[in-house]
């Protein structure tokens, strides 16, 4: 393209009384884009300190530059609130490989990564591959002694790739229970991606206690399809060891920041993203940028010298991963010392180009009243302001003590389960203003809801 | 991100009458997310044939593929439109360094390259840095016998990244004649773009025949940053020098595939990108991926059985980035053979994630048609349909004697110039859902425009 284009701005109907709304956002806007640091925040955080599990040393690195990366970026003061947390480790790296049974063939090896909270374990069996757990009920006769492979593929047909992966999120979550019940003594995987690549995809599973522990592994998408062809043409055995386990629970903390309210210090509005990470990659998207916009909005509602009408707290949610004991002490605290929630926004969708905010709130008119922004925020990417949304760590808020109206922003979801929980989730898969823009816009919504309530 | 989320899908309100539309419009989504062959193609154009600037060997290769391609996509024939083009090319490599006047320092090479259709020079001599045209005005007897080094940046503030393209795209285009008007020997300008890495951007410009014709370089932006800084703190010489020269102009095509209208097939609908690219990196955003979803658009047509009212022509532009020679010539062949054409819609804007679409109507009724079907492209991606857009290849069909409707695809521009015009223009940086999440929509629009005209 060479045209040199000069594009037509859009500039929706806003009322008189959302004019000077529009000229703040406006601001924050310029600020964010020229002069963020979020994007230089993210690199020391995927880079000095790279993944960091709940427990793991480089978490607790992430803590204490959590804590001073909050205060540089203007809270007004910084807690550290405990949370006893679970420790789980991979232990060595996984491995497995296939080979066609009487064959005298090297092993193949695969792509693989244990999932996270599995066990260690080894197994050596022949291969029995299904599409679903409707085929395990079918064939669970069969199962005994060998090692199931669930290649449930992500619906592509899905436009937001977050609805395939609800959709496939089963089979990691309880498919190695759902094997072993049958007998089945290692379970693989497809990996919770639609992507081109063949990286393997970590993340949470869930053991049931009536059933054994056994191996659970998820496989990069072209060896699952190499396998899967494999498992098609004749009879595969496939040798597995994984060697994950628990330590003692551990201390970790919640990092929060706070903006104190000029008119209702006592009531808040929370906004956050998680802090640990799986223990691939850099947890750059997840949720690296999530923890850096988070801060970004305070570091521009500070530049701004913006005075909130409420208490903003700017959280860093310990152990989302594998656990949520960050998010659900966050709200025990909150519901042990009567604390007023206004509203809590999380940021934990990947560091993409912003699309919108997705809530769950108490009633029709407050999703009305949020929507009755959208010519503010359109100007920064956001078109979509709908129900259905909520988000891991502010879950707790909502739930029936509280009943805090929560929200999540909505990146563009395309890329994201390309690098989800994987090797590849590095800085250099984030863009900068994306990332930034992503902030414009949390910036935006939490200034309207701390100026108008809810 | 751990948590399994079943997103609310928003079912915005459709009539009766879009019903039928929208069930078919869903089935070529999923037949596109599912068989498209876009991606595939896209791999062969960038990595079998490379870079193709108007009048290369892979130009012609291309050339060969396009046709080819067109006829396995599905297209009832395919012609090829003689054109003439321009024949520039690069010669050798670029090389600009700078040193300190009077220092022994080594040289510092910078990360360069030739404007397209620059010519040869050579120039050594003290650098004059300015940030505008308004500032060599103001200067503008301190320029004779110097390089004058443009160092005017990307406005960040604007959300559409095409804007500040725009903005500052004229440093590029005229800045060498404008530079040479009062004597200066060399021009180098800032890249344009807002990236964070050093890439340097090619792209067109052009001489005024009026002035000398100096040597014209783009620099990569941490080295401008660098220079700028550098002739701030002291005088500054810089070492430059281009090979480029323009051959004989030569023949070349453009590509027409076509699908035969049953009831109109003397009314055309026109949906094209260009084959041509930069001789860097691999035209995979630019235009790499409008010709291919130009393809995927034919393709899954055919693959519904579709047969058009209209003829629908499916275009792969010739030389769209150093001479338009290939757009014009279509229309000029249009209002030669006095053809009515209903429509027009370019794919030039890169591979990403669509917004929707941009249009230069005739009136207000014909746009207000369009926005009548946003509801039936909403759950695709598309939320914008505006005015203001157009497209290079068929702006000449929107002249005053075809007077033709027209429109782009607009996706998410915040990656587009970080990788514009340069080496890493790679097949590498192309999303495979979101290059044909592209064609899903349009392929929407075109069957509406189609069905329902204009």
């Amino acid at each position: 393209m060479k045209k040199i284009l000069v594009l037509f701005l859009a500039i929706p109907f806003i009322s008189k009384a959302q004019h000077q709304d529009s000229i703040f956002i406006k601001q924050m806007s310029d600020d964010i884009l020229l002069n963020g640091k979020a994007y230089d925040w993210l690199h020391h955080l995927t880079k000095n300190i790279g993944n960091r599990l709940t427990g793991s040393l480089a978490f607790y690195k992430a803590i204490d530059w959590g804590k001073k990366t909050l205060q540089e970026a203007g809270a007004s003061n910084v807690i550290l609130q405990e949370c006893v947390v679970p420790h789980w480790i991979r232990g060595h790296n996984d491995a497995v490989s296939i080979s066609s049974i009487n064959s005298k063939k090297q092993d193949i090896q695969l792509q693989a990564i244990a999932l996270g909270n599995s066990l260690a374990g080894k197994a050596n069996a022949a291969v029995i591959s299904l599409k679903s757990f409707d085929e395990l009920e079918k064939r669970k006769d069969e199962v005994k002694g060998k090692i199931v492979f669930f290649n449930y593929a992500f619906n592509q047909t899905y436009v937001e790739t977050f609805n395939a992966y609800g959709d496939a999120g089963k089979y990691r979550y309880i498919g190695a229970s759902k094997a072993a019940q049958y007998g089945a003594i290692g379970c693989l995987v497809r990996s919770l991606s639609g992507s081109t690549d063949n990286f393997p995809h970590t993340g949470a599973m869930k053991y049931n206690d009536s059933f054994p522990k056994i191996p659970a592994v998820a496989l990069g998408l072209q060896d699952a399809n190499k396998l899967w062809k494999m498992c098609n043409d004749s009879k595969v055995a496939v040798s597995m060891c994984t060697h994950g386990k628990f330590l003692k629970d551990t201390i970790a903390y919640n990092v929060i920041g706070e903006l104190k309210g000029s008119e209702h210090a006592n009531e808040f509005i929370t906004i956050g993203g998680h802090l640990d990470s799986w223990d691939v990659g850099e947890g750059a998207h997840d949720d690296g940028a999530g923890v850096v916009q988070t801060m970004e909005v305070l570091r521009v509602l500070t530049a701004m010298h913006y005075q909130p009408k409420h208490t903003i707290r700017f959280v860093l949610f310990a152990n989302e991963e594998n656990g949520l004991k960050g998010g659900v002490k966050y709200a025990e605290e909150a519901i042990a010392k009567k604390e007023k929630h206004l509203f809590a926004l999380e940021t934990d969708g990947g560091g993409f180009s912003p699309r919108g905010f997705s809530f769950k709130m108490n009633n029709d008119e407050q999703l009305k009243k949020v929507q009755s922004w959208l010519s503010l925020l359109q100007p920064y990417g956001t078109y979509k302001l709908e129900a259905g949304g909520g988000g891991a760590d502010i879950g707790p808020l909502a739930g029936d003590q509280l009943k805090t109206p929560i929200a999540e922003l909505s990146p563009d979801s395309q890329r994201y389960f390309d690098i989800h929980h994987t090797n590849n989730d590095v800085f250099e898969t984030v863009n900068k203003r994306e990332v930034l823009l992503g902030a414009v816009n949390m910036a935006a919504l939490i200034y309207l809801i701390d100026k108008y309530g809810l």
